[in-house]
């Protein structure tokens, strides 16, 4: 296993400032709970967010899309029709996608059964926590809900091999994120703790990935550059009355980048 | 073409104000990025939202509403034959209704079918973006997203035609207001950039506009109102901070109106 | 009918304290409008939220978790198969749930008789507003959509009523909280009208009651603590801003209950 490589604050710089002047079209068909924190988290960032959903619609607008997330925290049957529509279509178009795939597990077969024929769309980027790294590589995980209890580190031998199975980028995240193609590996840390304790930060993050790999020529530094912005914006985020305060200032924070970076470095 | 009313602060006071006495209940058949912040925004301005969504429940909710709400944001088959059937009982129960035709299109074809049958059921107020009101009176536009490339101006002849043909009022928003019956036109100017910027502002001024048509007279100044509204509380909200802030003071300021307006004039 | 017992603040701590040490995890069914507000104050208070819908998966995923919330404020046909399916589940594997039956009534008589259907599942906990329960009971409420008209005690013996029925706690939460098992009432008062202009603050108390019911043995003095920290929060609240800042303020002070509540006494 080659050994990781600490992404560097500079490298992302060229990557914030195209997304706020490119301001991609991000096709987004992600879980019920986070639409509105993914959608505000998009615009915060500079990138144009739409969620098209229906069957009857998936198809048309990834064609038009710059890039597609899929999400399937909260799927369901027909959900699920519109995100392998999706998927194929965007596989078919070149339309760069991510999967987020929320919860993915023992416990949850019909979900899990979904990702996996999703990856057969081969997603440009599969951006989850470790627990569903483990799972969608086959291993045992110790998760039950969409928590992770397992560490990166565990993680990062089976984030290569699914990098190199479905020939794509993996970003596994946590206390420390790690971003692979299955050859090249970044690791960033920092972030906050808080970030665990705000429902759809994971998810927006997925988003945040499609947003920086619209258009991008390097999607391995594109995604660890989405990985390194969630992590700055909550180090420089207010923690300081409580999380509701945390969240706003988190979005604060987003949509400052990256000017409130480069004073502060 | 008849020339623009710039419309005055003062028209909208009285109606702010009976909003806060009536507390109107509001019907929203909305979609799902923008139902929470709706419902926020609703009780903000004093009236009472209420998302009931399946096709058992809108024909019996309807006729209790004060007025109802019709949003295809995130439309698919089975919400769009609660719509439809939403709308049907409002016409025939004479219950006002607001439709916000998000995203309409050449690219979207689903939808845009969707949205003429609901116009068949004459809305009271289309509350639009440029291009939703090109697109539905058959001209061209250049979106693809929720966002709109047109200005206002440019789709002022259409909002006109609109509201001749399906004699209704047509308020199209962006830099400026229109909102018009076919014969008289408001403009409101003002507002902030920033409103463009968190998501769902477009989509809960078009739910203002049902709490503040309802049970009014002049349904038109009622309309004007509701812009009035969005622009005033986004130039009084605080944007020191970045767009977090920006939205919850936004909220802020809605829920202080009519007071911190006259005070400020 | 026995007298209420004034809940104690004392009595919350161990309970409060206990949510933050086991980290139960909370499978949620609840209403659109409300997903994100109730994921961040479970979050907020130290739970682990989840929102599984998918009638493939909540059988499953129900054993697996601490406690269940159902709630039917977006109900339809589809999420009632699911709704129906864990309730059943939750009763056979003896995970304790509660049911918010949010704006059941004559209007609404779909959601009327699906929570009757879920109420043979026997629910460990009812939280509903007074006009709820009073449908429940039999009675006759003035309510029409979300909000009610009625006062706490004008339904507490028809929440006397159903917990004996139902074998049940019954929360019936208003200007004063009556928290009863048939026999015992607590009542607590204190709180905010303000809690009744944030949309989901009810739905979320419920998911809170979940929350710490969850591995408790006495459910009475669990349900009481849910309602007690709500209206603790809103009393530390910041209500100088508006509703926006109010319900950002909302999440911090659950988010450090209980030291925000020990300092203050």
């Amino acid at each position: 296993m080659s050994s990781a490589i600490v992404f560097q604050a500079a490298q992302a710089t060229p990557f914030m400032t195209r997304v706020r002047s490119q301001k991609p079209l991000i096709h987004c068909i992600t879980n019920q709970v986070v639409q509105n924190f993914t959608a505000n988290i998009l615009l915060a960032i500079g990138a144009s967010p739409a969620m098209v959903i229906a069957r009857e619609e998936v198809q048309s607008f990834v064609t038009v899309a710059n890039s597609l997330l899929i999400n399937i925290g909260t799927v369901y049957q027909a959900t699920s029709e519109s995100m392998l529509l999706a998927a194929q279509q965007a596989r078919e178009s070149n339309v760069p996608w991510v999967l987020d795939p929320v919860a993915v597990g023992t416990v949850l077969p019909f979900r899990t059964r979904i990702a996996h024929e999703l990856l057969a769309f081969r997603p440009d980027v599969i951006r989850a926590n470790a627990a569903e790294i483990l799972t969608l590589a086959g291993e045992q995980s110790s998760a039950k809900g969409t928590d992770s209890q397992d560490s990166t580190e565990a993680a990062l031998d089976s984030a290569l091999r699914l990098a190199e199975q479905y020939q794509t980028i993996v970003a596994v995240t946590g206390e420390t994120d790690y971003i692979t193609d299955g050859k090249t590996i970044y690791a960033i840390k920092g972030g906050d703790v808080a970030l665990t304790r705000v429902t759809g930060t994971g998810c927006s993050l997925s988003a945040m990935v499609a947003a920086l790999i619209a258009g991008a020529e390097d999607k391995l530094l594109a995604t660890a550059t989405a990985c390194y912005m969630m992590k700055k914006a909550a180090e420089l985020a207010n923690k300081q009355f409580g999380l509701g305060t945390f969240a706003v200032s988190l979005l604060d924070q987003l949509s400052l980048l990256p000017a409130n970076v480069s004073q502060g470095e």
